[in-house]
């Protein structure tokens, strides 16, 4: 073991990487050209502008060629990292910029100064040819030169779009909103968990299951169609979520109030504008709730609390959002109208009934639909829905105590026993953005309702079960995660809500 | 249009719900049972003892029991409801108690008063009968008694485990350093983004997949095993992924910095505690990143980032790791120098070679191996690691450059032509935390290696074709992260560290 011991001596002795600030600076044990610097990321466009260094300091910055304007004397290179929706102007020469092309990576060294353009606060000016050098090139007939795309275009470029201005503050106002959630339900004292995404039984019925299988068992079944005997990974047929639900009514059984975000999964057939095969659902359930208003306040606070960080261009939201050359003031004003439609803090959104809905629906005079009318006792369709919060109340709503067919196995059933405790938030454009219920506590009553339903209570038993022990009336919501992306972001296809989006034919990278 | 005007403002006139302060107080259209404190949520105990209420108030509490104890003039009812690892003591009368259960559901309204106890700052005196209701009941023979469990028992009781103190800590915890991650993220400007599950190749040969297929066209499969006709729900076979590396790769390549905390999934037929079918991997990709030193120190001060939030009891996250009198003295201790191992921040964690790893091993002397012993150009077994980490190193340490073969081919090959720039952060305990790498970034080389290993280029091409147009250096890592809730909650069987396992055969509920 002495052996062992020098040995260690040895190499411990000198261990630790060289770091600013680093007692065991003397002992840096890696090749001499790494000096502490090098261990630390380089510095990033979002950073540069929100703690911009010293007027005339040397600055090395680094990017993506957004455009390269050269004239007789001058050169402006837009240079773009990502991270901000700002980008740095790059002035130089006309001959050091003479092969830079859009789309291209370089890092550029030069002086920080104050800019004299309207457009933005600090420009970089390098002077020497050295300071500016290419790192990846483009390839000839490079798709996103400085114009016009369409948004079907630049969605066919998936390895690329998110270099479009769009695009990318797209995902930057997704990360930020996501960060807001988790600070709501930080400070409401959930507990955010992570209910498992394969499971056994399709409990909802909402909609179309994708199957899971073990590639190996896939491919034996394959090889062998007769064999019966080939056990599936899970000794059961297994299927991807389409909600983690009924999982999380576990959790708030004990932890009380439980949130998750989470992938779901529907196998849908058709391709529209709304509907991807995997999405992300935010879902809360709350334990010791028997108002459906407890829920829809909850809901609007929620919102408005990921709304007023924009609102308030915290971390630069809003300037991200609205600081956009390439979208069209139309678009822009559409986003800001929006925000302020849902943050009026002197007016909560309006909560009716489904019946009241229906009165406004059924008086309203309106004889075009474009397909089925509205009929008291049915669903609102999403036509319907777009009209009553576009046109009728133009404004959020929330639509509560829908009729119990309409609506799923577990929610509460009303003292009418017709409707039932339930609610669904409509927002204009999108239609339903969340929907919620108290759910069924009572082990009979609910077992009576999968009995009327016709399910299969196998299925459903351990879900039954949680109702035998220290059963409590708990509600809960789930809200598409890309709708609410795509209603504040403006955008029409929820497919570029979503970095890579899943439908049907359409998996490809 | 008149008719639908005047329903208009007879309905919207008084919408609104009736809350707290609102202006729209006086048109509460509800019942007039609902007031305006019944629109909130219940107060939970973490809320309670946060803001404690004015001594010999008159407070609320609702929750589960966990143990009632009575004598001949007092009882003591310890309630808790999951929101924090503290319970309230309820002191009543003996008459007022007799009935209640350990898992009950039950709402008890009394005086907050200072407690005298020594594990409690506060009590609740409930004087009357009617001020504590039982809510749901228990079954006869509820399992969870007041005594001690197995883990495997209170494992095979899914819907109910999260009542025991051990289990919900976990959860807490799990929450409280996601709540962290998401924090150090934000503060260091990355973006985070939810790269697809849905994959349509195995790119990273990372163990067995699961398949994903319409439930429908397996459907039609099974009926028609002939028929070659049936094409798959996404025009291909698909897959649940391994890794979102690759396409995080695609999102660096404009945005610079982003993550993703995202499920991944891994067929493999063994069943043992250190893995799962499902879990969750904390993945991010750095744009103008070419060194190793860049990753392994970003690394460190992530994980610090969290063990700091809990070391210095930000929201009660120590408090819920320690105060727990279900775990022994030692259990306890062992989390205790678990966070300090990690912690100590005038001593930068271990960085060395696989080489000088490999010196370790081979020079310990030690030849009684359970599996293989150490051998220079193989990786390390979990059982090298551990022996490395618990028993040479007493430490977290980094292992940097291993031979080429032993890792995947997108990573960045050394000048030595025989390693690659890439690490592994090893943790007492537990083995591998996190591996990472610089990525390669030009096309051909990628293109060299591709065809070296014989890999599908089809199913790489797109990933390749990343190189093509702006490629920059970068790199990244991806962190198990029911891995580090396992470390830092001292559990043995990582089921535990996530809400429910799913495993082979294992796929219940």
């Amino acid at each position: 073991m002495k052996c062992l011991q020098l040995l260690q001596s040895r190499i411990l002795g000198s261990c630790g990487r060289s770091r600013a600030h680093s007692p065991l600076k003397n002992y840096n044990r890696l090749s001499s050209t790494t000096t502490n610097s090098q261990a630390v990321l380089q510095k990033d466009l979002k950073s540069l502008f929100s703690n911009p260094p010293l007027e005339n300091s040397f600055v090395q910055t680094q990017g993506w060629i957004r455009s390269v304007r050269s004239m007789k004397k001058i050169a402006f290179v837009d240079l773009s990292d990502g991270t901000t929706f700002n980008s740095i102007m790059i002035v130089t020469s006309p001959e050091i910029a003479k092969d830079l092309q859009t789309g291209s990576s370089i890092m550029a060294k030069g002086s920080w100064v104050k800019s004299k353009g309207k457009n933005q606060l600090y420009e970089l000016s390098v002077t020497k040819p050295e300071d500016l050098q290419v790192i990846g090139n483009v390839e000839e007939n490079y798709p996103l030169q400085k114009k016009f795309h369409t948004a079907e275009f630049i969605r066919s470029l998936p390895t690329l779009k998110f270099h479009t201005s769009k695009l990318s503050t797209v995902m930057r106002s997704r990360s930020f909103m996501e960060y807001k959630l988790q600070e709501f339900f930080q400070s409401e004292n959930f507990i955010k968990v992570n209910p498992p995404l394969i499971t056994g039984s399709d409990c909802e019925g909402a909609g179309e299951l994708f199957q899971v299988e073990s590639a190996s068992v896939v491919a034996k079944k394959l090889a062998n169609p007769q064999d019966k005997q080939i056990t599936p990974f899970f000794g059961k047929n297994s299927y991807l979520t389409v909600s983690t639900q009924l999982h999380l009514e576990i959790l708030a059984q004990s932890l009380s109030k439980v949130w998750a975000l989470s992938p779901c999964f529907r196998a849908e057939a058709s391709d529209t504008n709304r509907h991807l095969s995997e999405f992300w659902m935010l879902e809360a359930e709350i334990a010791f709730v028997d108002k459906v208003d407890q829920l829809t306040w909850f809901s609007e606070r929620m919102i408005k609390h990921v709304i007023n960080g924009i609102l308030t261009n915290e971390n630069g939201a809003l300037d991200n959002l609205l600081k956009n050359s390439k979208r069209s003031k139309e678009e822009l004003l559409e986003i800001e109208n929006r925000l302020k439609v849902l943050q009026d803090n002197n007016k909560n959104w309006y909560q009716i009934t489904y019946n009241e809905a229906m009165d406004l629906l059924l008086s309203s005079g309106k004889n075009d639909w474009k397909y089925l009318p509205p009929v008291r006792g049915s669903s609102l369709s999403t036509e319907h829905e777009k009209y009553l919060t576009n046109e009728v109340l133009k404004a959020p709503v929330f639509v509560t105590d829908y009729p119990k067919d309409e609506k799923a196995f577990y929610m509460k059933i009303n003292p009418d026993n017709e409707t039932v405790a339930c609610y669904d938030l409509l927002f204009p454009v999108m239609g339903e953005l969340i929907g919620g219920s108290v759910r069924e506590s009572n082990y009979d009553v609910l077992l009576k309702e999968i009995e009327r339903r016709q399910m299969s209570l196998p299925d459903l038993q351990w879900y039954l079960n949680l109702r035998k022990n220290g059963s409590v009336p708990h509600g809960g919501f789930g809200m598409g995660f890309e709708r609410l992306v795509s209603f504040v972001c403006n955008i029409d296809n929820i497919k570029d809500a979503i970095p890579l989006s899943r439908s049907i034919d359409n998996c490809d990278c």
